[in-house]
């Protein structure tokens, strides 16, 4: 099955919601390996939050570029595979940024403008589903006092919204093929 | 990737050979997961058999109905899965010797018509592709002598080559589909 | 360990309870792999439904012959694979049912009868089992109105109560030998 | 498929060949998992080593009580869980042993009588099974002449070969029961 | 990432909430595979019971030594993994019970002194990691009135409570160090 | 155990030897997972060549950064994740070239300079270990005829032997932290 993008032309709340499995075809009757994006702020209700260390924390911004992924392909679900996933869809997203000028440090899943922190991003699984989360400030609107952040439009004043769904378009059809890739590369390679 | 099916128009001697890794890729430049099949003579050598309880057996047939499958989408392989797909093939197959009134008896991974032995199968795996053969007789010609073997055209009168070409390329099809099915199914279960 | 089969002599409802982990165990004491049959209707609770497409669906039967099956032998236990067993389940009840001259159409996990609607199915697992449950109707009556239906009785007039046991009797034993015929032939293949 | 143990009656060299896949089929026709025990002396040879840091190493011995297991049941194969196993091999014999009055230390897979070497083990595994070998000094002749090592007979005086030969049957049998024991106990465990 | 173990000086009650996911992380901020130890009471409640054969039991005890492992390095989680890294845990503590001359019978993962009850134990996964509980009485006070039970201090008049967290220590450092050695045997080993 | 870095200071040259599984131990006594580095040229024996495709071309050049990465941590290994580790090294190294002013192009595990060919790199796996080839061409030297390749010295003329060390150091601790990194996301992780 081919893995799909849809891109949400709907202002929704990342509440946490979207991570869960099958949310995608619950939603919105996309079935199979898919990669979702949309426009909107972020508040994540407590009992969502997937990262135990931010369990105290305030996750919230009032305009974000979100990205949802889940993957079937690997069964059972590997947690280890759903991060290196992540991790090479926050190093394509860095890349596509480097197209418009915004010029990013990456810690980890973390991306930096100069120490301020532009993005978030958790992956999970079910014992079927990888998901993954990442969401990118648009504005430095709505986010926590205590974290210093930064955002898209303010690192680059041509950034309009056309222009961050083309970016999120761009980032999520180079990690379908990435992905893609893999997968032929697995099908070329002799093995011991 | 999709999974592809190929027919070879070309009488090619089943040695051994094609159950090896990657031989449609080395051989026919076919990249993924793929069933390749054609009509030829069985001749395995020694050193190429697979089932240990076979090796001081010939294996032999004059003329055969070939099937390859091999898939990469289990990483790494596993051969329980691979004679978990290789009885679904064998099943389908009968399935559709059915439709040209062919009636069969399963055991196994062995097809009989009247306790006669009608095909020979078996599935390996690398660390990185699980691969399975299906050989079906043809005519009755060169098979073994101390087993009492049956074959298509034998059992049918009207099946030429033209038909058991047919045959070949209905059950590859829908052995396709099943798989496909399967990936589908996982997408929309909820697990606990 | 053993796989097990049991029927059990009463007329219990299928409110999707028995498809939860460890059901055998906590109902019945039957510890490990098991097959357990019965004759009883089915009315699945809404929250208990494990096919997302299905949600919004009445999915209810006045008389079916059901089956769970319960595997603990890949662990972690895998989707992907319970629903290749799936289908060789329900491959063999239509098997066995061409036996009583009752003569069904497969697609994917469904079998129909001119194109009624036959059985029910459904795969699922937790970390540590995987999980099916295969369903036959016995008679048309309560079954959706908006679904054509078929059913045992309507198809074979000599298929009594006790002929249905020796149907799922043959059908589970057949299952049973055939997954344990799988793990003989991993023991006899050479790996490259 | 029950784990079976064979106690070979033939003074058999190990010369690493047994620890090679399915060599209890190919040799004894013994299919599935199994535990095969036996008497005789080893001395393997160079390019049957399967431990990298051995390769300059002599591996000899007069006289050896030999363990040879093989594991189908987890597919794929999995080197750590076969070295999880070496050592609970190890450990039952270690707990055997002081039945028979000999007192060993344990340090990963070697077992020490005062600090003199009492036997030799290693793990390895094909994509489709799981291999261990464990061997201990009978008698103390004919090992490597830089290593300290110790035997049975040299530690206790009543150990003949009638009783080594119950030694290695009790020690089979325990092992079989505790993987047995571990497949019922994921059966009833109740998971998150 | 280091395996870590860490001893807590506090009268903690098992009530059976430590052995799900992440209880370090979340109570004392111990990210990773690791091993907690504490002595304290045993009262689960019923619905912390992970033994579906238990759910009817008291599980209890005035004052036991506790033992919590997490291990996240198999990806997925593996029950058979956590299973026989239970074994290997508990086949160590009876190793160091005999070194202050208490010497028990162990049978699957219960340890026994002249046929009383002197431990429990479980092992349970989620989709990321493996945990295990083992629990030794320390005093006979407050166990079930229909099982005999032993405990460390009525068996050794010499145990204190300074000598118990010495146990504990060393039985967690050698479980640590035998998984370490394990990888370590991995990474020297030829495979097939 | 923790993933270890070495950078060898001889003039070796790239045969398809180092790929192969346990190199780093047998001919380095370095255990366990690492990244070995060296420069020095590349001409492959055609049997040592890994990808299928490449089997009919010359690979060579006269001076190449390489860079071996085994790593033991999954098992049984898998040749998926061994191809997202190669895309994450990849990823990180073009990240540390535009640190050198470097600035690159990726498709797939392929780096490019103006469309010119930089890199070559290729993943594999045993069922114990996966293994990952990268080479960067130093100078434009002794490169195929019938490819454009490019090289560091000929991109940047400031960049001499130490640069490219200090470059090949830094690739690779950031590539370790990235793999630790990952260990530890996966233990803050609430699954469902």
């Amino acid at each position: 099955m081919k893995m799909l993008h849809k891109h949400l032309n709907e202002n929704l709340n990342y509440d946490g919601t979207p991570i869960e499995p099958a949310w995608a075809l619950k939603e919105y009757s996309i079935k199979g390996s898919s990669i979702i994006t949309w426009i909107g702020p972020m508040l994540i209700k407590k009992d969502k939050i997937i990262d135990y260390e931010d369990v105290d924390l305030e996750i919230k911004s009032d305009a974000m570029a979100h990205f949802i992924v889940e993957h079937f392909d690997c069964q059972p679900a590997d947690l280890r595979m759903a991060y290196h996933r992540q991790r090479i869809l926050v190093m394509i997203l860095k890349d596509e940024l480097s197209n418009w000028n915004i010029s990013c440090i990456r810690k980890g899943d973390d991306l930096y403008i100069n120490s301020a922190k532009l993005s978030v991003s958790i992956a999970t699984v079910t014992p079927s589903s990888m998901k993954v989360h990442l969401g990118i400030n648009i504005k430095n609107q709505g986010t926590p006092h205590d974290v210093e952040t930064s955002s898209l439009m303010d690192n680059n004043q041509d950034m309009d919204m056309k222009s961050i769904i083309k970016l999120m378009e761009d980032t999520s059809k180079r990690y379908i093929n990435e992905i893609y890739s893999i997968e032929e590369d697995i099908a070329k390679t002799r093995i011991f």
